[in-house]
């Protein structure tokens, strides 16, 4: 099994989760794909570090999978939102259910009619959970393991409820800030953008969205807060008791990242070797890989297990297995193991190892000594402000701007085009009527554009602000 | 809202479970319920341990919760078992599904297609591995908060390929010593019992089970182990090939834990008060609270901190909301907490705590020098070894031995009979038409259990073992 080079992204992603052991893609039906153990360690780490980020700030919970159509109806334009995509249980057994049950396809209509249990007073807000659960869309397009699922399996939703309107703002300026920690960890540069208005969640006020470029220039939504006001509150009756004695609604938020977070570390940092990975989230982060010589295999094998003793705090492997060396740089160089130690019989005498790092793949010679557990950590920081750094080179690579509205049906066949528009839903039109998809209004502006904010509309000329317009996942 | 008596179990239980905050009852569909904040936490360090024991040994990994209708139905025996209880998709949006889908019930027959996948050779064996994952079961009978469910939210189920009979057989002695080290861990004392052929898993050739005795006497299955041979290996053509060259069938085993674990926990230790959880699975470990009087306030609080800092490894809250102590000890002891220490004036000035345990609920006084890590975590030991004897005790008294046929009926209406059995099927037969359920014969003797293992069937008189009758959950 040869890997395809990463030119050819969408068959590299698609043979990459499969031989590097991230999803079997064999699963018997479509949409639906199985988490190899490999994959599954990479999952854990990954959001155990989501976790340990919403824990600062929110309770987990866990409420049911299965929702009664009655409350999944009720938010009228929630509703039209995913009532093509959502998977419905008609029968227990042969018996059909006097109530016919929906799959979640998110949570709000599961939570909020216990939320209005849950909030009496304003000592009860704000009230800030989350849940990491397995979510369901019919999805009729063309599916792709960790981008595009008929079950989502790792979707983490956060739901809040505040006093008002303001609070709840702030609590979206939170998450964006959680999110932004989250994929500066994973060293994936992303946009923060507010979707149009004609394109926010269904029942929301406004939605900002984290938006990151994969490597064929299309791009991949890996994020989203949502301000929900107070339009879901007044559909299920959330209302508080106030200091004043006065009963109002409760403005709300609900923001969510899925395995998308996964999909994108795979895209964006991966090469034509297989897996590129962080250190952190490395399911195995250091092998050591002797080279054996016959007669001369005990001194080798001895410093290698020195090594492998005191790296313990980390995942180590030492590969002692009968394969060629060859063979044994290829299968960790697939899996993405951050760094590789070789020791032979020269290094053994010197007490020396030779290193080399996953990204780079250059190899240099250190003593044993020399190698410690702060060394390791330092050698891991480093890594990931390379990953990031060229991460963001290849980003720019994909984005253009642009002044010109007739050009851009040309330039979004092949990359992002960020242009300056105003928030006229006819301006919006026009631009998606040239092929991209417009994502919306850069929201906070990352420091690695250096095009101003603000500038005239690309299609009317009237005052605008950064956009981006893009063929999108 | 006051928690019924322990003697009124049925109410008392549903009561704890709400008024602790474990779960919300009142979630709008029958058989579903919400995990609140502190159940869920409760749930992640019960299944952390579950997680930790199941690690040494398997990989973890995660497949779909769809499966289409030709693989569950399959294997005969396994699709009989479970056509009743099977919620079935049949819906997208408003498209009719060509296959329709199951919500797998367990996963047999979501896994079983791809072990065939990922077993070719001797050298993929054993296969181990294991998921916890939500299945559902439309339960028609009276549903009950992590007892019978519509959804099982926290299912641990594992799965294992060996290459011959015997070599799978050793994997279930190894699952029984993993449930046995978890529910000791748990201090919730168990029989190991090995099902009537009659009244095994679907599809297997044995099943070993884990009962508990509930607070009134009626059993309760907390986990099974179950020998497939090569049943399924035979449906789902998993065949290896030997180093002889030959291909054979596997010989697989499954067994799971579900969310009962937490309602063995919650039953077997709770009391007239609330909760009673061993040290190392309570939320919060312990409580400090501070007796205030006016004026001396800043000694106390001072050594209360000094003791929360000192205590910095374990789950510490400290109580100083403006309830009065008796509220707050009634509000921690309904949660369970482990250890209390009370600080007023006199011990500031002594620099002494007032400590309790939850399950002994006697005082006494100690001096802060002598509190450290060493001395709590020698605490939570005894605490454990005295919730266990307590358990076996209370367990032991709806336990009946009989040797009378005659009497059973009228026993089995209150306790658990334990008789002396054949392995006739009328035998069985028998034993169940006076009123409770053969769980099957003892597979391993407790040390709790004074009965000489073997004697004469209560029915026939012929050689028989022990075995018990119950009414179960």
């Amino acid at each position: 099994m040869t890997l395809p080079s990463k030119e050819e992204f969408s068959e590299w992603f698609h043979e990459l989760i499969q031989c590097a052991e991230i999803m079997d893609v064999r699963y018997p039906v479509k949409g639906l794909y199985v988490w190899f153990p490999f994959g599954f360690k990479l999952r854990q780490l990954v959001y155990a570090k989501l976790r340990e980020i919403m824990d600062r700030d929110h309770s987990e919970v866990y409420f049911p999978a299965l929702i009664p159509e009655q409350e999944l109806g009720k938010e009228g334009e929630h509703i039209r939102g995913f009532e093509d995509e959502v998977y419905w249980i008609t029968h227990g057994g042969l018996t059909p259910l006097d109530v016919k049950l929906a799959l979640r396809p998110t949570s709000e209509t599961a939570m909020y009619p216990m939320f209005k249990l849950w909030i009496r007073t304003h000592a009860d807000l704000p009230l800030k959970v989350y849940q990491i659960v397995n979510t369901f869309r019919y999805e009729t397009k063309h599916t792709r393991p960790l981008i595009r699922l008929r079950e989502i399996t790792s979707f983490k939703e956060a739901h809040t409820a505040h006093r008002n309107y303001e609070e709840a703002e702030e609590q979206v300026k939170k998450a964006v800030g959680y999110y932004k920690e989250f994929y500066d960890f994973l060293a994936i540069p992303y946009f923060i953008v507010r979707r149009p208005d004609w394109d926010k969640f269904p029942g929301a006020v406004y939605t900002i969205a984290f938006d990151t470029i994969m490597p064929d220039g299309r791009t991949l939504q890996i994020g989203t807060v949502h301000h929900l006001g107070d339009n879901f509150a007044k559909t299920f009756e959330i209302k508080y008791e106030a200091v004043d004695g006065n009963h109002y609604y409760v403005h709300q938020t609900c923001y969510g990242i899925s395995e998308r977070c996964i999909a994108s570390l795979i895209s964006i940092h991966g090469d034509d070797l297989g897996l590129v990975l962080p250190f952190e989230v490395a399911p195995i982060q250091i092998v050591v890989i002797p080279i054996l010589y016959k007669g001369k295999e005990e001194n080798v094998l001895e410093l290698c297990e020195e090594l492998v003793k005191k790296l313990g705090k980390f995942r180590v492997v030492l590969d002692k297995s009968e394969e060629r060396p060859g063979a044994k740089y290829y299968k960790w160089e697939l899996k993405g193991v951050p760094l590789r130690f070789e020791i032979g019989p020269r290094e053994a005498e010197k007490r020396e190892v030779v290193v080399s790092f996953r990204d780079e793949r250059k190899k240099f010679s250190i003593a044993v000594e020399e190698i410690n557990e702060g060394k390791i950590e330092r050698w891991a920081e480093e890594m990931r402000k390379r990953l990031r750094e060229k991460a963001i080179a290849s980003m720019l690579q994909k984005l253009k701007f642009s002044r010109n509205l007739e050009e851009i049906s040309d330039i979004v066949k092949s990359s992002v085009v960020m242009v300056h528009l105003c928030k006229d839903k006819s301006c919006g039109e026009e631009i998606e009527a040239k092929g991209g998809k417009l994502l919306g209004w850069i929201e906070e502006m990352p420091e690695f554009i250096e095009q101003s904010y603000e500038g005239s509309c690309v299609v009317c000329g009237r005052s605008g602000k950064l956009a981006l317009t893009a063929r999108s996942y």
